[in-house]
This record gives C-alpha cells, sequence and structure tokens, in this order.
C-alpha cells in the first residue's frame, strides 16, 4: 500500500497544530509542521524566520497587491521563489512516507492524489483569541485585531497560489470547530478517518 | 437536559439527506425533512411543491434579483412570508424535541443555541452526478448541469435570507465530503458527536 498523507490547514489560534501533533502521535506517523520549515530552509536559504512568515502569510491582506508586487525579471517574486520550493518539498515528503502535513497548502498541492485526507480546523474568534493569548501572550494588539489581521493574509496568499477560497467546506474532506468540539475530539475523529 | 438538535444542511445530491435519516434512526430521534414540508403546508396554506422548491430554492441564480422580485405593499414576496413560516416551525421543533432537521437554513435559525451540532454535507459533481441519476434517473439537462443550477438557486437563497456564503466551513461544526468519505463514515461521525 502506498503512503497516505493527512494535510491540516487551520485558523490562526485554533489549535489545528496541536491537533496534528496528536493525530501523528496516536497513528505513530511523523508530523511536519516546524520540521517542514526546517527542510524548506535547508533547500532554499531562505532565513526561517521568513519561511514561517511568508509560506503561509501576504506581506499584506490584499492578494491582488501582493501578485504584482516585487517581482524580478523573470516575473518572480521571493515569495513566489518559496512557493516553489515549499511545493517541492511537500511532493517529496507524500512520495517518502506516511506522514501529517500542517498548513503551507498542502491540500492544495497534494490535491490530487487519493491516498489523501485533508482536513481544516477552524474555530471562532472568540475561542481563538484565548487560546492566543494563554500561548502567546498579551501584546499592543489586541487579540481579535491580531486574529484578524492573520487571517486576511493568510487567506490572501492562498488565493493568490491556489486560486481557490480559503476555508470553503468543498475543498477539504473533513472541517471541525475544534472550538466547539474541542481538541480531543477533532483528534478521535481524523485517526479514526485515517 | 434540554433538546438536542442536529441540523444538516447539503448540497444537493450529496446524500445529505440520508446521512440525516441514518444519523436520526441510530439515535432514537425524530428525522425532519418531509414531515418539515407538512408541516409548513399545513400552517402556511402553501402547496407541499411550492414549499418544497421555494424554500430552499430562488427562482433565479441571483439573490439580487430575487431579494427585488415580487414584492407587495409590505414589500413581502410569497417567498418571504414562507421563510417567516418555516422559521417559525423549526424554532418550534427544537422547543419541543431533540431531533435531526434537514435543510432550510435551520442551521442559521437555530445558530443562538448552545445544544446545536451544525453538519455540512458536500460531495464532488461527479459524485453527486453519478448519484441523483441513481436516485432520480436520467432527465433531458446533463446531471452536471443540474447540479450547477440547484447549487445556485440555494446559494442565492441562503446568501438573500442569512446574509452569510453557503458552504463556508466557518460556519458549521462539522462538515463531511459523502463522496471521499462514504455515507455510512458521515452517520457514525455524526451520532459519535452527538
Amino acid at each position: 500500500m502506498g503512503n497516505r498523507i493527512i494535510t491540516i490547514s487551520r485558523e490562526f489560534g485554533s489549535g489545528g497544530r496541536t491537533v496534528g501533533r496528536e493525530v501523528a502521535a496516536k497513528l505513530g506517523i511523523p508530523c511536519y509542521d516546524q520540521e517542514l520549515i526546517d527542510k524548506i530552509a535547508e533547500k532554499s536559504g531562505y532565513d526561517k524566520a521568513y519561511i514561517q512568515e511568508r509560506g503561509e502569510y501576504t506581506a499584506s491582506g490584499s492578494w491582488l497587491g501582493n501578485a504584482l508586487a516585487m517581482r524580478d525579471f523573470y516575473g518572480q517574486s521571493d515569495q513566489d521563489k518559496l512557493w516553489a520550493v515549499q511545493r517541492a518539498v511537500i511532493l517529496e515528503l507524500a512520495e517518502k512516507e506516511s506522514c501529517v502535513i500542517v498548513g503551507r497548502c498542502a491540500d492544495y498541492i497534494l490535491r490530487d492524489r487519493a491516498d489523501v485526507l485533508s482536513v481544516f480546523v477552524h474555530a471562532s474568534i472568540e475561542s481563538r483569541a484565548k487560546r492566543i493569548v494563554e500561548l502567546y501572550g498579551e501584546s499592543d494588539l489586541a487579540p481579535e485585531k491580531r486574529l484578524h489581521d492573520k487571517d486576511k493574509r493568510r487567506q490572501a496568499y492562498y488565493q493568490l497560489y491556489t486560486d481557490t477560497k480559503w476555508g470553503d467546506a468543498r475543498h477539504y474532506d473533513v472541517a471541525l470547530d475544534s472550538g466547539r468540539l474541542g481538541i480531543e475530539k477533532c483528534v478521535e475523529i481524523i485517526a479514526a478517518l485515517y
């Protein structure tokens, strides 16, 4: 049997990353999240902080602005180059082994494989605000404002590279509200579907 | 403990209705689908065929056209009146007993209740086309065309009365691809979450 992959797309603050880690632990397969960034850094030479930020978020919330900005002679921006490396790394991972891949449009990149279970994890603004303050502490910006900004830039990134709508239920095999169902239930459902 | 409700929104041809019936049977609670139409007919005096069609679909795919069309002196169309009755019947059912309610924007109408599990069932065009031909047979229109038309008019209806986007994962506690997961898996997941 070939490799079976779980992709987890998640809203910032929804706990999707934790869901991914716990599913992977339960199934005894690796989870690529921070490790994905390490691999991309190794392959691209880009700084990890840059990859962390620009491999999922645009600089501003306008995808059109981003599509047009800072292209070189070949019409490529640094972000485009990073996208190409990310894509190659994700395709390579999926060829290599069964695993969980968190974020980075893996759902879109692997969309033509039959052996992928694609998951979207989301939660209300209130529930995510509570979570990010617990995890990352307070900042000058209100948590709702931070979430709104992150949502907008992640959405713009997704739209720019996949030309599909972030968060549309029809793109995923399963979409779960982690705030309403709880992290544990999400992990159970995904692991049971694998 | 109060009543616990499951609302099932579904794409035409996704088998969401079957999922609803099977979940209800498994949990030993009633499922309101055709029965909902009977109740609405009783209360409104509208014809069942009219309710079936206009309680979830607009006449054309444009919500704006629908919003402006055929309003009476009080600014109400027949469709608006039907909406008001549907809303009242659904609120009443949720007060009365634990149940499954299929379609008719019940997810939106009951959105402020904490004891609602809201589910969206969808599937690819290919998978739905296969299902509607099996269930309803061929017609003059290609199944993909019939689906496209139904999708567009249901989407327009939803937008008109709820002012939110049909199919956005973030409106539902759980969204499932019945074509990829199979009806049985969907039933299991929903029943386990109840």
